[in-house]
């Protein structure tokens, strides 16, 4: 089959380390245009614009990957699919759920692909920890994700405002993992979130989870003030007894404490391809599931001051 | 044909003010049962429990409707589906949207009816504004929401707790009526939101909605300080130059200065029209717009502290 025809928006940290490299090494995909406001550009693209919209014009374009900041990601989005594109959202996939539904419909409507993409599930880890979990009751499940912000989000500005998720842009995908793995919905029991004194978005959070269970204890941690090891970690307790334990934000799991897959991460060509199946069939895949959690935790979630954070 | 036997979950004062009156003086519906964990009761009711799970053994019941508060509507209604029965719930339907999405689910499996009530929905009004706004842009939203609430909540303490929604409990009823009317689907651009230093949940709101036009001036303000005269007004600047003006909740209708519609609130009389006809068809109405907005103001809102609230 003769590849799909792809354009990159928003030349950022992501879109550098994970989507040109993957796209160049999937002989699926041709990257044809890329745009970035800053004016960046790229060897592989044969056609490069600073306002999205150029690119949108293209009509050899199939297929956008939209790799902007989420606060503009709706709006492009709607563009794109307007414009005949199908579209790949980064997480987190809009602003707002009432905007990832609008482009959820809309996709519906024009009959193109909208790929909401949750980086962590792809994890060979994940997806035998959902196999070995399936049917069973879980007893006791504990998500660590602790990480140092200055190290990962150095000088970036907006996940600091309001709307810009705080620890919860990590903490997703975390939340991307327990979504696919849990083999019975869980929803926010009650929600703790730590907010600086000078930050308007949390720099930790507390989270109870609770399923159809009374007995079991469902938590997870995140922190954004870790320096030292990082935690990017699942452990997982069925009534059956056996346990299990994803680390390495899901790319090695244990069940019972014997290694079962340790592997190196290879999440975004995962993602290609997945999409590629998606554009191949003519179908969209919209997992709302981490992102409604959040908002859960959010509007049920508890305030709590703690000191001033700086860069 | 013959009517809807029902049953009523939770007999606090919207059961008693609302739905117990319009059920008796509606033929198409035949009160079966009540439950109270208070114990109360009610002449209309030929079975009295304590426990709504002995409610949902009697075979009779074909539908309950869930009037307690929504801390709990999603565990009842959960048992209500699985037990058969249609559910009829108030509102806010459930405390998050993954709890809303699942009872969505689980109808579909089940095959009953699942009903999301949005009482501010049902007056003549609304339905009279969304016929004349269809088709148009709208310019200009002002929703002005403020009232008192020591006289419209008095002694209810889980409204201040965290999800007990504070000021949105009275102001999702403006966002049903926003989401309904609405020729375009609204989103929040940003949202402050005001906590007392002693509660925590907010007293007050402002938010700003975006829809594709650029140019507009869409808000809302809530606010639950109001003493004196109380406000529920919506007003709306269209494109094309008219405008319009719901106030009192909805009954009230003027386009250009001129009264459209004054009818006294007929709103759950309108919902059990709605739902007699959803049980006849056997089909579901889960409207998640409204509480996704409200989620979505908390996911993306400004927190300020202000002065602390004594009830």
């Amino acid at each position: 089959m003769t590849p799909h025809k792809i354009g990159i928006i928003g030349l950022g940290k992501i879109a550098q380390d994970q989507h040109l490299p993957v796209i160049k090494a999937n002989p699926d995909f041709e990257l044809l245009a890329v745009s970035s406001t800053r004016g960046l550009t790229h060897e592989d693209a044969q056609y490069t614009f600073q306002d999205y919209r150029e690119l949108l014009k293209l009509k050899d374009v199939e297929a956008v990957a939209i790799c902007t900041p989420p606060q503009v990601r709706h709006q492009i989005a709607r563009e794109a699919l307007l414009a005949g594109k199908s579209v790949l959202l980064e997480k987190p996939p809009a602003a707002t759920l009432s905007e990832l539904e609008d482009l959820r419909q809309l996709g519906e409507k024009v009959g193109k692909t909208v790929f909401t993409t949750w980086h962590a599930q792809y994890n060979k880890g994940v997806e035998e920890a959902k196999k070995a979990l399936a049917g069973w009751s879980i007893k006791r499940l504990l998500v660590t994700w602790k990480e140092d912000v200055r190290h990962w989000h150095p000088g970036q500005q907006w996940i600091w405002q309001a709307g810009g998720f705080g620890v919860f842009d990590p903490g997703i995908n975390a939340l991307s993992i327990v979504t696919r793995i849990m083999p019975e919905p869980v929803f926010i029991k009650s929600s703790i979130l730590e907010f600086p004194s000078n930050r308007d978005a949390p720099i930790a959070a507390n989270l109870e989870f609770q399923t159809g269970h009374t007995d079991s204890d469902l938590q997870a941690v995140f922190d954004w003030r870790q320096t030292g090891p990082q935690s990017w970690d699942i452990e997982i307790e069925t009534e059956a007894g056996f346990t299990l334990k994803l680390s390495h934000g899901g790319s090695c799991l244990e069940i019972d404490g014997r290694l079962v897959v340790k592997e190196d991460p290879a999440e975004y060509q995962g993602i290609y391809r997945r999409f590629d199946a998606l554009l191949t069939i003519g179908t969209s895949e919209v997992d709302v599931a981490p992102f409604r959690l959040v908002a859960d935790a959010f509007m049920v979630g508890k305030r709590v001051q703690v000191d001033a954070f700086e860069d």
